[in-house]
């Protein structure tokens, strides 16, 4: 399971551990610009509980190419943005989640896990290319020919269970599994103490899925 | 192009220097048994030349799963392998060439390269899945499906070029590009001063191969 300490991925590895998994968990430092994403991976595997969770670095800061990774300022509501490619956003990591994937499938196969766990979900699709439901595909085929698993028939399964759903929906099963959201981090550029900055896209994504959902509630 | 020191790497890259390609080097430092093949890779990028050669720490030694990245012993000649399954060798790693090829990837669309060039070929197929020809093509479905480039309709292409290769082919080729085969490194159990074992599988065919192109040339 990767877990990026964010909402999405946490859920992924509560559905997996439900269902009577045990969870290899798999934190990429990929050379984020902050610490507290490493953390929130941290409270997150201890929280679900995990088996095992292994932290691996691959520096993608010498790739560059992206907010995320490089000194480029991370976007933030109202400021114009890449207007070669409008939209696609500027933290985009270029070619992100197969690195992610690949990483995750070599220690699947290692522990002879039966899944690869991704946090991937509908509202991504409009913004990121490796997000979509034909990229998780493709990537199901470099499993199936490109492992000694696959080759064996016994291919690992490329897992996005929130493939379909919205923030509000993952927020909701997020309760209905008893994970506390705030353990979580979704901010792209969270303050000193890890505190979320309100105004990236994912902070404002994650906010208002927060009021749809206690709007609801309150109902 | 991935430079890994060995033979065939070397000579993907030396064949789009030939076609008049820019080059950017990406050696992977994964937790490599030795720094012989970081100092070979070293080698071949400044015989090239490229324009820029960029080594990635991925520590894939947590993950394991292999001769190459864990403690056991890279096999060789007459060494009895693993029985579970025979035809795959030890010193597969667990999606490795994903790895390798999603690092590329990343750094091939952040700098806007046309390809990216592996060196995988026909004399692996035997042992390696991820040396097959339907593993480049379910990664080239990645690269359409799961990048900004490739959304774009300019999808990073995944050149193989000696896929159809054997080994004598590319010595051949190494030898017409002025390419000299010494500065590579294709053991998999350098000794203590970089020098080739003799007999592990690597190099029992690169032996091999320089022996037959040896006895066509004297012929």
């Amino acid at each position: 399971m990767l877990l990026s300490g964010g909402l999405d991925s946490a859920v992924v590895a509560a559905l997996s551990a439900e269902e009577g998994f045990a969870i290899h968990g798999l934190t990429v430092n990929y050379g984020q610009r902050h610490s507290a994403e490493l953390d929130a991976a941290r409270r997150v595997a201890a929280a679900i509980p995990v088996d095992e969770h292994l932290v691996v670095r691959a520096d993608l800061r010498g790739i560059g190419g992206s907010a995320l990774t490089g000194d480029a300022e991370v976007p933030k509501a109202d400021s114009p943005g890449d207007p070669v490619a409008a939209d696609i956003p500027d933290t985009y990591v270029p070619a992100r989640n197969s690195i992610l994937l690949s990483l995750a499938l070599g220690l699947a196969e290692a522990r002879g896990a039966e899944r690869v766990g991704i946090g991937v979900n509908a509202l991504d699709w409009s913004g990121y290319p490796d997000c979509r439901p034909e990229f998780i595909e493709a990537f199901q085929q470099v499993s199936v020919t490109g492992t000694k698993a696959g080759v064996e028939g016994r291919a690992v399964e490329i897992h996005a269970p929130l493939l379909h759903l919205g923030k509000r929906e993952i927020l909701a099963e997020a309760l209905r599994l008893g994970l506390d959201p705030s353990i979580t981090l979704s901010c792209y550029d969270p303050g000193p103490e890890g505190e979320a900055c309100g105004l990236c896209d994912a902070c404002r994504l994650r906010n208002q899925a927060e009021s749809q959902l206690a709007e609801e509630v309150g109902r």
